[in-house]
């Protein structure tokens, strides 16, 4: 985990404009502060709860990301674990080869390979435990079939929007981290603007060990803003200041300027409070293809335009084969 | 066909291709290895030649794939070491559980996470070494960066265009398709109408062997249409034309209904000849990011509430920084 110690740091490196080299400098900075004797990093080893896990069923795993999603019993309660190797650091190959053990498997004239065993430390893996765990979130780590939505302004309001509140999804979480209650050691930046304020923290999915996965949310701390479907022209301050004040933040903190960026908003979201995508351009992040992703710079030129824009547009999506949402478009004959 | 983009593309996948290839091998001598009749488990621990290994410069990694492709030198040769972390194994989760150490990052409500230090054996790293390496191999691991650039209307006019106008890109392979001097065998739906007709064949990239990464291209019969920019309400009935056909024909040969299809286009595109991909919805085909991809259903949408809305509109898309166009807008101190 980065600490905070570590993004000054990583800050303080010279702002040049050659990529690069910049990462580079990030990446030693980080780096030396790990290595540094008395440095403050904070190591916190855990009794391993694993150890009592109780597999029931891979919901889901991938062979080409190495990550898989487990559900089982954690003491009896059901839990959903998610573990996934994390991605090569360039700082840490000088120990990683010296380190080593090799296990040769094939040598072919000038072609070899390996099986490499490191040292625990330069090969974690990311584990990632939902306990309790709802129904809800093993139906949604479990592989499903997707299939693509036609939403008309209409359909929103007739099949959508009551679906939406009859849900009423639990977004405690996210009050939490506006509050401060939970994760206030995350947070890279903060607007405390109650009208265009938000707060910018890396997502679950990044372990901010390298910007190549870069990842960030930013929240809004306005409430009542579902989805991409309830923004009109008054929210053009709104979108506008997160778009600005976001770039700004990650080219101070991790200095990557906003050629690198992709930033971009998911419709339908993951959770019904307003929050923005703040990626690294060139990283495949999960949903950022053209099915769900909705560019925040298309979305502010497209406010501007036509206010009415979101709420008239018909809109695409995927659903996945066992959201609820999908079979009211199938029961509306709208599939 | 001749395009950089192609060429690229073939050369990404013949990489790609020499790779798995090895990996394949590498199973085999494992598998082999493994299942020796009575004999004892060779283990072939050998000497860490990577200790000697002097890194010179890091070609490629994927934070996603969990790979790194590295330049450098062994005992004076050059040589690319590629190093990629291995799927998680279904049969290994117990032992893994029981073996390893936790490291508590973060815990709100029912989330938690943390870093798992697992036993070196349970998690292995791929190592391929190529040794001595050409520099060819060095140049067909070497990924280049991409910048997202802003090109406003009149940017496109008094940068993008006369760029595009000034290389003259042959397009002469599209027309050697459309007069069926090509691959005519490959052709999978065909309309004729010189206005609104086109010409649908799968992409180089699918072999289709199998649906999941069915990758379609639909060709205009249209000259003249370089893109994007150029669409007008006047195109209305082309592109409804190959939307409903191209869906159709999908439907009819490959049984895979428009719910199950991404349908859009690229800006900017490889090539200036107006086309339009069809891919399924699930695979994420190179190039169906938000900020590349366009659906053709938001693309009609568009025009039809505003004709000029793509000869208007600030368009984002990456370029590679190789790329001729990026100096332009580089030289117009619009990056």
């Amino acid at each position: 985990m980065a600490t905070k110690q570590q993004h000054r740091n990583m800050a303080d490196s010279a702002a040049k404009h050659e990529t690069d080299e910049l990462y580079q400098k990030a990446k030693r900075a980080k780096s030396d502060n790990e290595n540094g004797g008395g440095a403050v990093r904070k190591e916190i080893e855990c009794e391993n709860i694993l150890s009592e896990f109780k597999t029931t069923k891979v919901l889901s795993d991938s062979a080409r990301e190495k990550n898989i999603f487990i559900h089982g019993k954690l003491a009896d309660q059901d839990a959903v674990i998610i573990l996934e190797k994390t991605p090569i650091r360039e700082d840490t190959l000088a120990e990683l080869f010296t380190g080593s053990t090799l296990k040769l498997e094939m040598k072919n004239d000038i072609y070899s390979t390996y099986r490499l065993q490191a040292p625990p430390q330069l090969n974690e893996i990311k584990t990632t435990v939902v306990c309790p765990a709802t129904e809800k979130h093993i139906k949604k780590y479990q592989r499903q079939e997707s299939f693509l939505v036609e939403e008309t302004g209409a359909d929103y309001q007739s099949i959508t929007l009551p679906y939406i509140q009859k849900q009423s999804f639990s977004v405690q979480w996210v009050y939490n981290i506006l509050e401060k209650k939970a994760e206030a050691d995350r947070i890279v930046f903060e607007d405390p603007d109650p009208t265009v304020g938000f707060l910018l923290l890396p997502d679950f999915k990044w372990d901010q060990k390298q910007v190549d996965d870069l990842y960030l949310i930013a929240i809004t701390l306005q409430r009542g803003i579902r989805s991409l479907r309830d923004l009109t022209q008054e929210h053009l301050p709104l979108l506008q200041n997160i778009f600005q004040k976001g770039k700004e933040a990650i080219l101070q903190r991790y200095q990557l300027p906003a050629s690198k960026l992709r930033v971009y908003l998911h419709y339908q979201p993951s959770y019904y409070h307003f929050h923005v995508h703040f990626t690294k351009l060139g990283y495949e992040a999960p949903g950022c293809g053209v099915e769900r992703a909705h560019l925040l710079a298309d979305v502010i030129q497209n406010l501007q335009a036509d206010p009415e824009y979101y709420k008239t547009r018909t809109l695409y999506f995927p659903l996945r084969v066992d959201d609820g949402l999908l079979s009211k478009y199938k029961e509306a004959e709208r599939l």
